[in-house]
């Protein structure tokens, strides 16, 4: 079998004796059963992830960045320009991009990965993805599959064959680090002009209007709105993408960050170590996995609520509720940085948190 | 003067220049204008505060779990004995309780403050306050006022002399703190029954109903809920709290830790580090320290929005938009722990992120 089919068998659901377990627990810590609201589905959660109470502390966490570019970049999409894209992946591996601060400041790593940039990338970066668990240093992984997609918006992104090797570059990417002792995965993305291909992607997999899926993005003006509103239609219109077919909808209109993305959600999901989703490029690639795998869902974390329209119909329809909420929409994986100590502190009652038993505290 | 009214004469507005400074500084990081959502306003803000831009990071922080009992737990307001105030104090001495385990998470230290348990403390806890900064193990502040307030419901909560010790009490740790290092202080609170002083203060401040404002606690049935929200209606009658006289506010119908809790607040603006704000409790102390000094609104960052319903009203009150909003109604500084990291997090943009300039990235 492939390396996908492969993973994708290797999916199974949420443990329910452990869930079971770690719910029991909830209600013997001290505190009031319930008061943590929904860190208390989270870490039953984790528990089922991992098949075990408690669940294991989800750290270190690494932070693996995406980079891809659009052929739709031709239709001014974007205000910015195409090599922006490889800029930032210089500045993410010169630690000067905001992924890189937040990373820093809440003990994250990052590793970025070219799998669609347009241009070469020129840099002394170390390119050992699996030396990047421990290390400070943002490490490159080197596993571009085209330099950028087609226009979506008058061909496929991409073909079915280059659409697999993208996402088998994910599932490989996440693998590497859970292998090499890695307990979260943060999704992390980098493409200039990548909110259009994940609006067609919400709207194809979800069956949205595009009108309701496709946001601003980096913040583009009316005009410029509605032209990427027309685009995502023309898009759909034009391929018909099958729900029933995700590698065919990735490769129509999806990017090569987009399907890696999906394949990292599957990899981290295999393994049964939680992937904290960032914003809307991350959602879309989710459906993605989901699509492949719906027990995949399971160890799928909602970093936040990225202020993409796209977003949130994404994560509705996976069914899961964001944990940070503050009106981001940068991507990077900044918003999913912001909620990894949330992820483990959600773990970590689990752990830490004595019983009313052990310390001697009354019950009500 | 006092050292109340000392502390009220030093706490002044936010400086507009380090704002502009700051403002401007955020503009030419490597980032769309305005992607990072709250976030931009929260360092806008943290700059205005200390004075400068970039902001000092808010790093080490500490939260101070102020501690107290209340004579309305007489009432039945509550259905865990008063003495599981005490029984958590040691909870949180020893490590063990929720708030413990998300600062050992989020890397902020703990100080138990008794300000008004109802039962002497036995514990071999360290007790100099000041050398918690740095210090793995929560330490005790021993301050306490009095062994528990009157019930609320029949007479006052306390005498106004006692209510500016609390007040004191809370400013000398917030100074103690700050002076030995803290930069960045953390709410917390313990005190079984506390949620119903807490209603009645924010009812008192903000002219909101009773029934608006009470809530259910760790967990309450409607019976309880329904006798709880006549308690706090019958104290406002009792008492005819003015909202222009604070002290007198909290003298009737506050509690040993609000009060604490509100001078901790002032300290902190007076010195001129945030203050993250937790649950009901805090809240309520934070219109208590607002209504004595307007501009410590500055110094405030609301960390979560809780459960209780007179959280949101006080918040809206204060003009504060809370961080995380996960469903917490704990208490002991839990939500406030697990924001810290974002707030942080919005400071440190501000050190780190490269300029559009400094990394060659092209705007658009």
């Amino acid at each position: 079998m492939s390396l996908l089919a492969d993973t994708v068998a290797a999916i199974r659901p949420l443990d329910p004796a452990a869930m079971a377990a770690a719910h029991a627990r909830q209600a013997t810590l001290t505190k009031p059963p319930g008061s943590l609201g929904s860190l208390e589905d989270l870490g039953v959660r984790l528990a089922g992830l991992a098949g075990t109470s408690p669940p294991p502390l989800p750290e270190p966490a690494v932070v693996a960045v995406f980079a891809g570019d659009h052929g739709v970049h031709a239709q001014a999409v974007s205000p910015w320009p195409q090599e922006v894209t490889a800029q930032m992946v210089a500045n993410f591996l010169a630690g000067g991009a905001v992924v890189n601060a937040f990373a820093r400041q809440t003990g994250a790593e990052v590793v970025v990965v070219d799998v669609g940039v347009a241009t070469p990338l020129l840099t002394d970066a170390p390119t050992d993805a699996a030396s990047a668990v421990g290390s400070r240093r943002p490490r490159l992984v080197r596993a571009n599959v085209r330099r950028g997609t087609g226009d979506l918006s008058v061909e496929a992104a991409m073909t079915r064959d280059e659409a697999v090797a993208a996402v088998e570059a994910g599932i490989r990417v996440a693998a590497d680090l859970v292998d090499n002792g890695a307990r979260c995965l943060v999704t992390g993305d980098m493409g200039i002009g990548n909110t259009t291909p994940a609006a067609a992607l919400i709207a194809a997999f979800t069956g949205a209007a595009a009108a309701d899926v496709t946001g601003r993005g980096t913040g583009i003006d009316d005009e410029t709105h509605g032209r990427k509103v027309g685009i995502v239609q023309r898009a759909l219109a034009l391929h018909r993408p099958d729900p029933g077919d995700p590698v065919g909808v990735l490769a129509a209109v999806g990017g090569l960050e987009h399907a890696a993305l999906a394949g990292f959600v599957l990899g981290g999901a295999a393994r049964r170590v939680p992937v904290i989703l960032d914003g809307v490029i991350a959602d879309s690639a989710a459906l993605a996995a989901a699509a492949l795998a719906p027990d995949a869902v399971g160890a799928m974390v909602a970093g936040h609520r990225s202020a993409e329209p796209g977003a949130s119909v994404a994560l509705r329809h996976l069914g899961l509720e964001p944990l940070v909420d503050l009106g981001l929409r940068l991507g990077e994986g900044t918003g999913a940085v912001l909620a990894w100590p949330i992820v483990a502190s959600a773990a970590r009652v689990l752990h830490d948190v004595a019983t009313f038993d052990s310390a001697g505290v009354a019950e009500k």
